[in-house]
């Protein structure tokens, strides 16, 4: 309460707080009065928060619970999710590769050849394509959807790509291994909604404005729309910083072990922007424990038609996933 | 280029420009080469910068040119949007004020008739709503929608609401006069190519996250959709500043009059999250020049289902929009 | 506490509560014990919770009391500084304008003369410039002290100036009516020091990166150090958006008058950068209810040595300040 | 120019540019004109971008070198700076370690002998401390630097410690082996130059706000002041995140490497601001590359004055050091 609060302003606060279903607990102190409120564990605690914020004569109101439940570590320690060959969240690092964009059935066939031979365990490729400026390729939709399995049916690679419209959940689901939900659209609640009803895991990529809280709780959407095959993707977050693209933030990897049972993926491509930073941020980011890396690569970056200035040829791909085997197994896991 | 780039890399980059349609104007200068590029104004331009900057004896490319065309001061002066007896982006600030949120026939005619009486233009009001939290109240849908058309009924007043789902949007348009994209809907395409279909006048939000720039190009994704009925919203963007739920941007009102024609407004509540910071930033974006401002109100503010705490009681609204005309009058403007 | 923290955990933070010397109030809930502490107000409560906090068994530590004292508006209403024939933090909008920095006698005497013709209050002038760049002009030092003191005599303005160096601040105050303390050195704690022992106003920047509590505790420095003549002025934050050259945070006018009494003032040419965006930004200023403005005005901005782009023209600041004189009758304020 | 530049006002820039010792270069396209501008390579050329940008006929001007001379990686390929039997900047990844503030003879003792005992190759320990609050605690002053250089006769190891104040300077280079400016002084000019002109390297740590730019720059005013011996130190920049005090920003690692010569330390304590984060973030600086670590140890982290809940204790210290020395291993480098 603020200080110099009433006794009726201190009693209309109690009653409201009972009213939610808490029992309270009032500390009637020198300068203000505190009432802590405890129990009432199904509500949605920050509507609670924001009804007695509006009230002036309650200094502040804070939180004690996290607003997430099924995606938080005290409810799992941790979720390994089967894939074929591969467990994602597992002692495997698991590395998606591929160009930004399916631009042809040879591009992507050479792409999955080369990812496959360096050693990566999963094929990205955009058929649906966000792109900031409505002048740019938006990427080659469904046949994009069908090269992509052309390319797994080539390689026996498993194969991710984004989706991006409610709409399109259903075919993405034919060709995909797993569904990308991509930065712009981590709080798009109808996809978040429709992929909670999908049949197959979803990669959650953090908005580039998004708190931690703010992220798990867009996992827990999906989670209580039925699905609980979640990995969630760092991908870089918006600050002053101009060098780089986004500023990756490699401290999710620790801080969503410690609030969370959800693998975490690393894609410093889109998290820096710059192909000569990407070698290094992939060991930083398997060192900090993250359960898979996204990296671009595209037989030709010069002439890519997206994201060309951070894709890795693949050559510098194939001695990149070298130099994390020495590093994976001095960790103690493997690639 | 680099310094030290050979005549073969500064060719195979020449080469590269006039292959994309520009015409090129070398300048050798004695530690580093300059190779301009003009012309090709159909082009892509940012495409073309990515390619370019993946090539390792490039240092960097930069763009002249701005990356939106329609929604540009250049194209057009200034853009009046008629609406029954109301023109957005004329002489009169606009007002739009109403609750967050639809949430019984009793509250939106309560509030309707109180911001009619208090001198607003526009009632706003969630029907379909945007949670961070998926246990918080996502809205009444369809039975809000109707109510939104009764409260305009018995007022007159027009409305205001948010689409979120592109399957929505045919629906949304025939209850409401003005569709709203919200903030995490910014970069949502398909949604922007949905409502660049629509009849109705769209209010697109700023992303918390995006930088004008990018605002302009989602508007430029509705106007080539072929709606150039098109309404900006400053709501405020994320710092570090946790006193304000967001930070207002009102730099925003005169940036945007100098990069585009579309009108402009101001979004305090959301923008402070404070209810007792919105009547000095009212004031204030209205003396920075905004088309107009959009206002919670809300009957009980503490029993409002959400953003209680940001919104302004009946009598205080009554109050600013007095106040706000006396300052009109003197920069003037109407209200 | 974390949920499943022991008895004895539990008793071992009782114990550091009580040591510190707040009395406590424990809560059992079901789930988790809560611990309220009150009392011990002369305590730094930031080092209690970080020790609380380092605890493993302790989940979080949340503060209720303000960081600053002094400075709060609980501790006083509202300060007003007399200066001369000018009150700062008065009815009257007090106007600060002149050059970044001074050039020469020339210069600062047909600036200072022209900002006195249009109305301003006080001369501003660097005579210690901070400056990105090593290889910038760093000012004239004690001869730009030196011109300010002349333009002052020829004028009767008031002068502002900037101190940096704790060893130049006996120096400045023989010249300058107010010191300024700039964003860079918003933390410089033993300048802070330096000028609480000072006799003469103190204007504090707020720091480009800096809450608004960290910036009311770096007042609070200045005011236990004995100098209780301070004014805040805010210039704007760092944030993504790059097209201002910072993000001038215009939300820091309200929000200050509700957590201190001090007065705020608001510098528009550094906040946005850009001389076309000065103008609108400084009505807005005034009608948020800023205390006061500061413009840098240049008899020849295309010829400053500094901060060209962002100074008005001797004619742009006169016709200004004929149009803020209008806004300022119309909100029962003066000029 | 601005498109419908006239001849005269083309010819106007042109001759500033002369002014200024350039070459020009113009561009006359369909649209705009161009004038690309070569030459003058002793100029500071953002003050020619300034004045030219005031021009409202200039459209915008873009540096192509950058800002900085003497720290850039084009002056020199890698400094190696030899302290006693270490060297920063060499293939050993140096380890300081201590705690954030000296608090005791025996509190200080016993942390220089754990840390030295654990592989720690330098003590850190604060002796003038910069403190958001003014009622926190402020060091130990000339009491806290004695104590450091006992703790050096004990152990052998060497000393780095904060300088805040330029009047210090001298003092603090009779105990330190190592200056630290803090990030609240990254543009402390004076500071700077104080500091330039001492026999002892410096560590100069990121301003929380700044760009790698203008921490090269800041570095730069080390370097031309006469000290060559600087090593930089990323500590997290402000960000939205508020689960982590900073947001360490490890990408500055391969950044800077591109961009300078100079030695880059990580210090996950601060940076994170979580004890728990600490020893991930570890290893990934030092998988990403990083000269060395800062890590704040404490010999009881509940009962440390400052920075508790960022400190190791002394056992997990030495279990992270036994870690990152097989990490070391792997990636060819040593601890």
């Amino acid at each position: 309460m603020q200080p110099g609060a009433t006794q009726e302003q201190i009693k209309d606060v109690e009653e409201r707080i009972l009213h939610f279903g808490f029992e309270i607990h009032p500390i009637y102190g020198v300068e203000r009065t505190v009432i802590a409120a405890v129990g009432a564990p199904e509500l949605d605690r920050s509507e609670a928060k924001e009804q007695l914020e509006s009230l002036n004569y309650v200094e502040s109101v804070t939180l004690v619970l996290k607003p997430y439940k099924f995606v938080s570590r005290k409810f799992r320690d941790r979720t390994v999710i089967p894939l074929g060959d591969v467990e994602i969240g597992g002692d495997t690092c698991v590395i998606m590769a591929g160009p930004c964009t399916v631009e042809s059935e040879q591009q992507i066939l050479e792409a999955a050849q080369a990812v496959k031979a360096a050693g990566a365990h999963i094929l990205r490729g955009g058929a649906y394509k966000p792109s900031t400026s409505p002048y740019s390729f938006h990427g080659m939709g469904i046949k994009g959807l069908e090269l992509l399995a052309t390319a797994r049916d080539a390689t026996g690679l498993k194969v991710i790509t984004e989706v991006m419209d409610p709409r399109n959940v259903e075919q993405v689901c034919e060709f995909a291994d797993i569904l990308q939900i991509g930065t712009r659209n981590m709080q798009n609640y109808d996809l978040l909604r429709e992929v909670g009803r999908a049949k197959k895991p979803v990669m959650l990529k953090r908005g580039m404005w998004a708190q931690y809280e703010e992220w798990l709780q867009a996992a827990e959407y999906i989670w209580i729309g039925g699905n609980e095959q979640i990995i969630l993707c760092e991908r870089g977050v918006r600050t002053f910083e101009t060098y780089t693209r986004n500023t990756l933030d490699l401290n999710a990897v620790p801080a969503i072990k410690e609030l969370s049972h959800l693998p975490i993926m690393i894609d410093p491509s889109h998290g820096t922007g710059r192909a000569s930073l990407v070698p290094s941020m992939c060991k930083a980011a398997l060192a900090a424990g993250a359960d898979g890396l996204m990296v671009e690569v595209h037989p030709n970056p010069a002439k890519a038609i997206k994201d060309g200035a951070q894709s890795l040829t693949q050559a510098a791909f194939h001695q990149l996933v070298d130099e994390l085997k020495v590093l994976a197994d001095a960790l103690g896991r493997t690639i």
